[in-house]
């Protein structure tokens, strides 16, 4: 299980790291999670410079592509020397989008009509591209996901986990990462927002 | 205000990323959040190479010091190396530790008799230090503060805020970051947290 996590100039930390802080408590059983840019390096909002773990072309194949959020997203979604690198199928492929990421997804066609989630800055540019934003923490459908707000990136890798190895794990995950003394009643609360779009599982 | 979050190799990216995000919704407010490492480069525990934007020794001079977990903490635990270059006060010093980071305040003598919160790993070795292991998320008293279990970061985080610049302030970070249709009970929840620790603040 191959997931990239795309991680550009200018990205929000919480939305990139919290996923894959998550998701990485499956690695043990076997999944690979990348952080993918389009550069060697690139540089947070707040101005950590990471180095990528893969470049951007790596997505293309990955079996999970989410992607991260940033204060440099409208750009992105306008600059075709970054979005032609990709070539994605989202029958073949879960594509996830956190906060502005939605954007890209919709500029690179692969919401269709769905409507959507993002952060309350983003809303007004995924609504002028067209899809119906929803007031709430997370949306799934089939394989595509989005989540809206920086900490409903738990919810995004809950429902990764839970789509693609089960109730089990995704519990077992949020568990660990969860606050002391509110485990249980953290794992129940994110299985409840994730747990409408399990009956789209395949 | 200088807030050095401390960051080893090994390092947990959910214990240093989401403080740093969170508090950087203070930047705007003249607050400067810094990843502080022993060396150029870390490497976290899943494998990202991130940059240091200070050195250790930026810790002895911040308003603030934030001692984030990792894989690797029972041994800097034992690297005089590493923990000689921190001379500490916290007189002036608003002290935290994040899950193992609470081995390290332990190991510095900066706990003295308080109990302290960690993550259910590090359980064992801060109890074996010599410290009472809370079952809760977060503690506090004075200028010294304990939170455990990864996402306990935004508790701490919210202190933070709290503490030194107020409650609103605290309030608006936590809205802004928290999962869309959740915001109200978020900021709520984050807050009762942490308030039972506010009839310290100075």
């Amino acid at each position: 299980m191959n997931i990239a996590i795309l991680t550009f100039e200018g990205f929000n930390e919480l939305d990139s790291f919290i996923a894959f802080g998550i998701l990485n408590r499956m690695r043990n059983s076997g999944w690979n999670i990348q952080i993918t840019c389009p550069t060697d390096k690139v540089t947070s909002m707040n101005g950590v410079t990471i180095e990528a773990q893969q470049r951007l072309e790596y997505a293309n194949t990955a079996d999970v592509v989410l992607f991260g959020s940033g204060i440099n997203t409208r750009d992105i979604a306008n600059d075709d020397s970054i979005l032609n690198r990709l070539k994605l199928d989202s029958q073949k492929q879960v594509v996830c989008a956190q906060c502005s990421g939605t954007l890209l997804l919709a500029k690179l066609g692969l919401l269709g009509d769905l409507p959507a989630c993002t952060d309350l800055t983003s809303k007004p540019w995924v609504i002028e591209a067209g899809i119906e934003v929803l007031n709430q923490p997370f949306s799934a459908k089939d394989n595509i996901a989005t989540a809206g707000g920086c900490l409903s990136s738990q919810y995004l890798a809950t429902w990764i986990i839970a789509k693609l190895a089960g109730e089990e794990p995704a519990s077992s995950a949020i568990y660990y990462v969860s606050p002391v003394g509110e485990k249980e009643k953290y794992v129940e609360h994110c299985l409840s927002v994730v747990s409408p779009f399990v009956s789209n599982f395949k």
